[in-house]
């Protein structure tokens, strides 16, 4: 089978043209079979803010209402993704932008209220490839932002780094998947005051360990969970690393493996 | 050679899911490959007044500076583009979006500063037809919202009446393309006043006529233009009609012809 590399991206690099730019370059020049999936960055916020949506908040979670989905809709599926597409252009690689909406790609539904009403967030479905396939094979590098839909018309956001887990997952059945997780630190951290402590490879008996001893914590434990489920579902490899490293030579990351 | 639809509409509709839904539903039912592409409505305008970009006109036209073309990026390739790709899917169309940057469907050049400096609008070098053609193909129905690139990165403001034509004229080599011109009026009319005074066929000496007789003014010249250049370049068929009738049964509208 061909290997796919499917890389999330997101944080602080999506604001900084400074970072993006010089991102973008490495990632078009990888070759092979490829799909990028972003985040909104701090962009969203900037945006929410400067049009006075109001923002409600739940356990530190933010409510999706129909004014926060439209501003997101617009960053996400239209600012950040077209600019990105056009960067890549630049790169010489031929990137499409797509939302879960398009091509039918990542069903939703919205996520049903039990205690808390998060709003417009999407819970996955099902992703359908058929349309993606064929682009995979054209050489045709997808740029993925972090939207679903439900099937009856409405728009969901939903979190990145679960499309690109899902995504990872489905294109399994047809490619070696490769799943990169970039941010703005080296890896997992076996010290987060040291970024160079990074933790060079962790399975599921390592991970236990780390979580009872506390070194992993806070928002690695959900991005660690879509990295085990990935390689549960047949994803051949899951790495976590620093954006801008990732695919230099002699970089440091983490390889997360069964 | 099967025959292409491609469906152009703006106006007031697109701001309008009263009038705009219903028209995607009998979009949606239109058998065959087809694209659909779309201005962007007074929203982009509502949007720019919102968040205080500053407006220059000249001569009536809005000047592209940076922070409209971000208006605009978000509002014609976010907002507007996704809304009517999930509402396709909602109808059974399995609809993909499109600017020009995706795909590099769509090469412009920022327009030359000759007396007037018009900011970030793309004039057409090329329609690259490679990556639509097998989702056409395919039964994938594409959205074009009006954006361009110049392929070095920047995204271009693009009329949505010439993106229609230059997509129609570049799939004309492979389609039997028939392009239609949807606005808020049943047509091109004789009398101004008189909305159901549809000249229901104009071939271009006819044209001549009506011009010389004002018959046929303002705005209604650059749209007869664009279709006459598309017949001039092998597009199959030309018409102008409302785009809530267009494509019931027996409703008037105008045929462009050579």
């Amino acid at each position: 089978m061909k290997t796919l590399k499917v890389v999330k991206i997101g944080g602080n690099i999506i604001d900084d043209a400074a970072k993006l730019n010089p991102f973008l370059a490495s990632f078009a020049a990888i070759k092979g079979p490829k799909i990028l999936v972003h985040g909104g960055g701090k962009l969203a916020t900037q945006w929410i803010e400067k049009m006075n949506v109001p923002v409600k908040m739940i356990d530190g979670r933010r409510v999706t209402n129909l004014q926060t989905l439209d501003v997101v809709t617009m960053i996400y599926g239209g600012k950040i993704n077209k600019s990105i597409v056009a960067q890549l252009q630049a790169n010489d690689c031929n990137a499409l932008g797509f939302s879960g909406a398009d091509g039918n790609t990542i069903l939703a539904q919205k996520r049903p209220i039990r205690d808390v009403d998060y709003g417009f967030v999407g819970d996955i479905i099902r992703v359908n490839t058929e349309v993606i396939k064929p682009l995979l094979s054209q050489d045709i590098t997808l740029a993925f932002c972090a939207l679903s839909h439900d099937g009856k018309g409405q728009l969901l956001n939903t979190n990145a780094d679960t499309i690109a887990s899902e995504l990872a997952t489905a294109l399994s059945k047809d490619f070696e998947v490769e799943l990169y997780y970039c941010f703005e630190k080296k890896g997992v951290l076996r010290n987060v005051d040291d970024d160079d402590s990074v933790i060079e490879c962790i399975d599921a008996s390592a991970y236990k360990n780390l979580r009872a001893q506390k070194i992993i914590a806070d928002g690695m434990i959900p991005k660690l969970t879509n990295c085990f489920d990935a390689l549960d579902k047949n994803v051949h490899k899951v790495c976590i690393g620093n954006t801008g490293m990732l695919f230099q030579p002699n970089s440091k990351f983490t390889n997360v493996i069964k």
